[in-house]
């Protein structure tokens, strides 16, 4: 089997949170961040688990969080989330095969969507997981005017976690260092260097945490998932 | 003030709640078509309600329905969302000079929202509510490899009510039924046949209830909206 490290991108200043830093918040009872973390320590491949923190976070750890695990390494985030992964793939060991990058943010990811991201992965793709979108999406110009309205088919919601072979994305990594390039995701960045992505089956449930409506949102589909 | 119509699209058969109709579904003790309709009848410019029922309730109406408001008019839906809408369309006067179309299955949509879809439309545009999408959206091919990432900043999930003057939806609906084609919205009608379309700020609480995973959703919503 592959051997897999997980990148946990936990960064965030909480900006659209008012401050609050929502990987933090519990979510009846549980860190969010402790529940993104829970299938991925619960995966029989990975080995390593790398928590990239808010900096003045990863000087001063949560207690809960360091006696969670024993794989569990905390580095220091950066600005944009591209520079918290950049930092938690330096630590990221070379006998690592497969690398899973996921969003503090996202904590109902469930075991099946991780496997089938990981699974994809151990075969050499680069491979996200995705949703139709609900709504109809319309390309605007800057004026807010329609361009077009692409077909719903062709389109998915990316979410993570994000599974990379290793080597893969650590040269994306380096060539968008070199140029000075962020993204929203790491594919993204695979993609502009002319690699493979393909989109695995991901969940509606497998939701981002952006603000106080969506914590209502997670609370109601973990209420109904059941103790 | 411009005199405007609203068309109500709640044909849907409910294929993806197991053949339940979700346009009567009780959200919070109010069916869901009733809430839809509630701030179209409380906007000063509206007129004229159409609402297109799948064709055997057309004929047989809940009876709520009917004593809702003397505005209402009921007409049968067709197959697709694009002939209720025709149908719906045929029953609107010329004196109205803007026609919103919403979909039912958007029961939390708020007045400040539908007026800014009718004001954009008084002023001679088609004017559709879109928010910014959450996720990172992808373009992929058949095989579900990735195409694309769109800047983010170019995109907006399209909602409804979309709003236009009435000759211009006429027109639109007139030859895409020459023609055979139906789309997910209307604007996406109006911009085939060369029609300016403008996106308006939506609401990220205006969504839309395809499952029961939205219901519990909407359901929070509302209780966090208060009594």
């Amino acid at each position: 089997m592959s051997r897999a490290a997980v990148i946990i991108a936990a960064g965030g200043a909480g900006r659209r949170m008012g401050g609050v830093r929502k990987q933090y918040l519990e979510l009846a009872g549980v860190p969010v961040l402790a529940r993104a973390l829970r299938p991925f320590l619960d995966h029989p491949a990975v080995e390593w688990v790398v928590v990239a923190l808010p900096a003045e976070d990863a000087a001063d750890p949560p207690a809960w969080l360091t006696a969670l695990d024993p794989r569990i390494r905390i580095v220091a985030g950066g600005v944009e989330r591209t520079h918290s992964v950049r930092n938690a793939l330096d630590a990221v060991p070379p006998e690592a095969d497969v690398v899973l990058v996921h969003d503090a943010a996202r904590p109902l990811v469930t075991l099946d969507v991780v496997d089938r991201t990981f699974a994809a992965a151990s075969r050499g793709l680069a491979a996200i997981p995705g949703v139709p979108p609900v709504d109809t999406i319309k390309v605007v110009d800057r004026d807010g005017l329609v361009r077009g309205t692409p077909e719903r088919a062709s389109l998915r919601s990316a979410q993570t976690p994000q599974a990379f072979p290793r080597a893969l994305l650590v040269e994306a990594h380096r060539r968008a260092a070199e140029e000075g390039l962020t993204a929203t995701d790491d594919a993204a960045l695979v993609e502009r260097y002319g690699g493979d992505v393909v989109v695995v089956q991901g969940s509606p449930e497998n939701l981002k945490v952006t603000g106080p409506l969506d914590l209502l949102v997670a609370e109601a589909i973990l209420r109904r998932r059941g103790p």
